[in-house]
C-alpha cells in the first residue's frame, strides 16, 4: 500500500524521521507544524496546515497534545487515513474516536528512538528496520500495516491497543519508573563517596532517568491502567528482596529464579495479510521478496 | 611503596587481573589456588600455598569464602600485609579481625569489572586507571594506598569501611536489586507482545540481572545493614510513583525533581600521603609526576 501524499503533523524526532524517510524514497510528503519559522528544514517540504490532497496523516505530537491535534486533523483532512506514533495506544485511540475518526484511525508505535529529541536529531534511517506495533481497530489496519512494512522495511507486531499497552508497561514504562526512582533515591542521598564509586550497574540502570520529564509523565500517566499493577508487582518484589537480605539462603533462591528472558526466532510462514491482521492474538508481519509472512508473537 | 613478592589468593577475574598486571611490570608474583591443575596459566607463576617470602597477600576469593581463607592466610603468611578486593568492606574487615589480622589487614575494592568472570577473562589492564577504594583501619593503610596508586595508576578513594559500604549500597547494590526485581517481574509476566517491544530502557535496566546469583547474593547479604534502608527508600519512591499515576501534575512534579547526578572535577592539591590517609572524611589520592595529590571526595 502506498499513500500518495503523506502529511506528518509534528516536527519532532519521530515525525522528522518519518518525513525524511519518505523524502529519501521520493514520496509525497509535507511536514505540518504551526511554528514553521524557527526551524532548519533542509529540503523537507513543510506547511502550517494539512494539504488538501493528503491521503495519510501521521500524527507525531506529544501524547498530551493528541486530543486537540486529532480534532484539528479530523477537520482539516476529512478523507484521509490517520495514524499516530505515540508510545501509548489505548488513550490515543479513545481520543481518535472522540474526534470522530473511528473508521479511518489506526494506532502505530515504532520501537526506536535515541537519547535526543527534536527535528534536528531526526534521520531517514532512525525508524527503518525497527519493530513497529500497529493496533487493530475499526480503521484500515491492513493498509497501514502494509505501508509501515514497505516504507520502513519493518517487522510489524499487529495487536490490540490493550495488549500493546500492557506490553510496553512491562518493558518500557516500568523501566522508566524504576530508573527514575533509583536516580531519585541516590541523588537525594548525595553521598560524596558514592559519586566516585558509581558502577556500570548504576549508569545503565539510570540512563533514561532525569530527562524529558513531560514526555515520561505523558507515557506513564496515559498508561496508568496497565502500569499500575506492574508497579505493584515491583513493590512486592522489592519487599521480597528487603525481607530476604536477612536470609542468605532465601536471597540466593530468589536470585536464582531470575533468569535472562529472551525471545526466540519467530516461526515465520507465508501468510495472507488480511488474515494475519484479523487474527485475535499478537501477530508479527513482514514483507519479503516472495510476499507477506506472519508468525505468532512469542 | 613496592612490595617485593605479592601472593594473589584466588584465580578469578580480579585476582587474575592483579597478577597479570604485576607480571607485566616484572614484579614478584605468585597466584595461589588450590586447584592449580585445571587452568590455563600462561606464564603466570602459581602455587597451591602462599610462598614463605610473600610480603603482600591479595585475597581475591568470593565474599562467602573470605572468613575461611583469611584464617588460612593468617597461618601461612604470618608476617605479610594482607588486603582483599571484595565489593563489601565491613564484613571482610570483621572477618580479618577475627582471623587475628587487625594490625596488618587493609580493605581494597577496585571499581572495575566486566560481564565476564573467571581467570580466563582477566587482563593486565582491567584494573589500571580505575578508581580503587581503600579503607582506613588499624593496618598499614598508607603503604597499601601507595602500592595501589603506583601499581595500577589508580585514583584511590580513602574512606572508612562504613562509608564505603553505604556508598556501594547506593550505586552498585541497590541497582542490582532493582535490575533483578524488574527482570523477575517481566519474565514472570512472560507477555508475548512484550518480547517484541522490549526497549533500550529494559535492556539497560536489566543488564546486570539474572547472572551470577551467588556473587550477587554475597554482595547484597554481606552489605544488608547499609542496603536495607536504601531498599526501603526505593519502595517508598515506587509507592510515590504508584500513587501519582492518577495525578498527572503530581507525577510531573515528581519526575522534575529527578535530575542527573554527576560528579564535578575533584579539587586536586599537593598533599602529604600520611595526612591524606589520616583525614576523617572520604578523600581522593593520586600519584603524579610531581608527587602525591589529594582532594576531598564530593
Amino acid at each position: 500500500m502506498t499513500f500518495d501524499h503523506v502529511a506528518v503533523v509534528g516536527a519532532g524526532l519521530i515525525g522528522g524521521s518519518v518525513a525524511r524517510r519518505l523524502a529519501v524514497l521520493g514520496r509525497g510528503i509535507t511536514v505540518v507544524e504551526p511554528d514553521v519559522a524557527g526551524r532548519e528544514w533542509a529540503d523537507i517540504p513543510h506547511a502550517d496546515s494539512i494539504p488538501s490532497d493528503a491521503d495519510l496523516v501521521v500524527v507525531a505530537v506529544p501524547l498530551d497534545a493528541m486530543p486537540t491535534v486529532l480534532t484539528t486533523v479530523a477537520e482539516q483532512a476529512p478523507g484521509a487515513v490517520v495514524i499516530d506514533v505515540g508510545s501509548v495506544k489505548g488513550a490515543v485511540a479513545d481520543a481518535a474516536h472522540a474526534a470522530g475518526l473511528a473508521d479511518r484511525y489506526v494506532g502505530a508505535h515504532p520501537m526506536a528512538g535515541t537519547e535526543q529529541s527534536g527535528f534536528a536529531h531526526s534521520t531517514p534511517d532512525l525508524l527503518v528496520g525497527a519493530t513497529w506495533a500497529v493496533t487493530r481497530g475499526s480503521g484500515p489496519v491492513a493498509d497501514v500495516v502494509a505501508w509501515v512494512a514497505e516504507t520502513f522495511d519493518a517487522t510489524v507486531l499487529v495487536t490490540d491497543a490493550e495488549a500493546h499497552d500492557r506490553a510496553v508497561a512491562l518493558v518500557s514504562h516500568a523501566p522508566h519508573v524504576v530508573a527514575n526512582a533509583l536516580l531519585g533515591v541516590v541523588a537525594q542521598a548525595d553521598d560524596p563517596a558514592a559519586r566516585h564509586l558509581a558502577a556500570g550497574s548504576f549508569r545503565d540502570g539510570t540512563r533514561v532517568a532525569g530527562r524529558d520529564a513531560r514526555r515520561t509523565r505523558n507515557m506513564l500517566a496515559d498508561n496508568a491502567a496497565a502500569l499500575g499493577p506492574v508497579v505493584d508487582e515491583l513493590i512486592a518484589a522489592l519487599e521480597g528482596y528487603r525481607a530476604d537480605l536477612a536470609d542468605p539462603d532465601a536471597l540466593l533462591a530468589r536470585l536464582d529464579r531470575v533468569a535472562p528472558w529472551r525471545r526466540g526466532e519467530p516461526a515465520w510462514a507465508p501468510a495472507d495479510l488480511a488474515a494475519a491482521v484479523a487474527a485475535g492474538t499478537p501477530t508479527l508481519v513482514r514483507r519479503t521478496v516472495s510476499g507477506w509472512e506472519s508468525a505468532p508473537a512469542g
